[in-house]
């Protein structure tokens, strides 16, 4: 993913709804190893993805099977936090990433996951109380106790990971972002030209942008809808799902999209993209759907 | 301030409306005096500030007490120039920060407010015209006569003072920035970032947002009204002035907040905000009071 | 134009409406020969300007006189690709810098121009499938084989001209924008900034804003030609094209102008502007007359 960073699978489970899917502790275990079969052995948490949390169900799973976990590159966040309780009704949620609380909440990932480490650990959002220095105690610390192998940010600006970047010794691993043919504003305000230049690969997280593509009515969706399907037959693809992961991976920073169904037939599926290779006229005919007119 | 830089009193008292306080040089003494003995040693003037000119008020009140200046570190500017007199209907305020016109800038400060140094000078405005090789020939010129010790710059975008840098030997001590509820478009924009990643602190400037915040009747105004006084009510502060400083300082570029009310009474308890420190949901709450909607 | 870099004529000949001239052969060789005996002797092209291409007009007039290519510096571009032929009605428009498009590029533009080589090759837009390695190998490639002297880009943002530095050994020589007075956000954006700060001066386009400033009825272009006709006057300029030009020249990152007529006495008295010199107020004056305001 980065100089000296770790390796990822060509995509990346993602499990943010996880509590929606209804799986029993053993269904989704059969899941997991269904992707892992599949070569999609990395995995996207969160502790604030889900109620009851992503993280939980996911660590029960593996219970079960504890000898799955070496096969995983486990990927989650910090830095969020919900309202406290007791808060009142003006209490918001807000972000935090004291050293304190980046040490707590990877503690907290690992008692619900279970196993002794993280692969990965991201920063959620930019805080924008982040003490940087404060920041790469807590990374150092967690890397000198084993509990995080690598580091990462995700919806860091260029400056905040720059800023984040320029004290530690080691590259961050990534910065996992919003991409798909609706919003690729990091394509664009210099997110993925600094990751490029760092060769850095992103996360990329909606790809699908959250189904709007499939069902949206605005003249953008019905243009990247008809593209899309055009683009698929060009391909032989066998669903514009493809399309658009092939679209998101030929970026030349080399994202890794993850990916958010729980229906492993869509799952494996998506591997399916790895072997369609878009024309750059076919790229930029997606760009101009997307956009409503040329390139300049 | 920065490597190698001043060191600031925790407020910075501020003269742009000095010529609208009305007071006596006499008066004007006791003032300086009294936010002296609050600790409160850093001025900010510039040259285009007031009619009469804060710097001439203010150095005709240090003439009746010339020990009072080595009490003071005094931050002065140039680069803003009036429209040329006879320039005809249509002369405009210009950016001027040819080496000549900086050094001319700051001999007319020195004559008006006496003394033979400023502390720190500030360019106002990066100057579209900016040569930065003249600038720094200016500083070097500035420093080697003893004419002034520090230099810094205000509104400067982060690719102005990347430039600026560029040119020089020391670091840039400051960059005096909007910074309070209303418009905080410095903490997202990257150029506190860029402050945090040099270890330079931010001056904030217009830090109550010119009284907005106390009267004006929009629906942002209403929602920060209210939560400054939830805020100050859970902190038992004196006011909301001290909120709002408290927030701006909790900053991690540690912003240094410019005071702007010439009432004695008024400035020292601006003070009371070095004691306040707001949880991370509070500040985050003053955040989403001002955007109207919450962290993403 | 940059450390190491090549020299060119204080103004830039640009052929890109060669074609819309009308001229034969001899009356191009005329023309050429004309400018480049008032000094202007680079000229800019790209393979995408005019049907016939400007590139086959203009190498068909040097053919008449051989001798003049030496006295010439060759800037021409790369990387915009038209609809594929054969590829339907729903095809666009594309970037392309892969490696092979870029050699390929260069080749195309050496067997319409004639001679050996181009003294300069800007990729003309960033592609945002850029790979910065493969820009890189191909800018090598084309260096070793000796068609291309120097590289540079054309309306790159500054993480694009980041990015595609990082890559290289020598600095980029230019970066093609668009200033004139109507639109001037590189002023702004960063832009200029990074250039003065690699000491990489800008190729300026569209300098004249297409004409707009002389015909447009907007209050901005009224405001515009209102205030460049009194500084023509102050300045003893003769035509507000001279003002217009002086005032980019101005700018500290030091643009050089690209002239778009083929009207020869129109082309040398641009020249004029050489000897104009707008005060700083001047300079202003025409930013006000702009922007509808003030400076900050």
């Amino acid at each position: 993913m980065s100089p000296g960073g770790p390796e990822f699978s060509p995509f990346v489970q993602g499990y943010w709804r996880l509590a929606e899917w209804g799986m029993s502790s053993a269904e989704l275990l059969s899941f997991i190893s269904q992707h892992v079969a599949h070569g999609i052995t990395t995995v996207d948490h969160a502790p604030v993805y889900g109620d009851p949390s992503c993280e939980s169900l996911f660590g029960a799973a593996l219970k079960l099977d504890p000898s799955l976990r070496n096969r995983l590159e486990i990927v989650s966040k910090c830095g969020i936090e919900n309202p406290p309780e007791g808060g009142g009704a003006g209490a918001v949620a807000y972000y935090d990433s004291s050293k304190g609380a980046i040490i707590a909440s990877v503690e907290g990932s690992l008692s619900r996951l279970g196993g002794d480490h993280l692969d990965v650990l991201l920063v959620h959002r930019c805080d924008f109380l982040m003490q940087a220095d404060e920041v790469a105690e807590a990374f150092v610390a967690l890397k000198a106790s084993g509990k995080v192998r690598h580091f990462g940010v995700s919806n860091f600006s260029p400056s905040q990971f720059s800023l984040l970047q320029s004290r530690l010794d080691a590259p961050l691993v990534t910065n996992q972002v919003e991409i798909n043919p609706v919003n690729f504003g990091v394509v664009s305000d210099g997110t993925l030209d600094q990751l490029q230049e760092g060769r850095v690969r992103p996360m990329a997280w909606s790809c699908l942008a959250g189904g709007e593509i499939f069902q949206g009515q605005s003249a953008q969706m019905i243009r990247l809808r008809a593209t899309l399907e055009v683009l698929r037959e060009e391909l032989g693809a066998e669903s514009i799902d493809q399309v658009i992961f092939a679209w998101i991976m030929q970026m030349p920073s080399h994202p890794v999209p993850i990916l958010g169904s729980g229906n492993i037939a869509r799952v494996t599926a998506a591997l399916g993209a790895l072997d369609l290779n878009l024309s750059r006229e076919q790229w930029y005919r997606l760009w101009v759907a997307s956009k409503g007119h040329g390139v300049p």
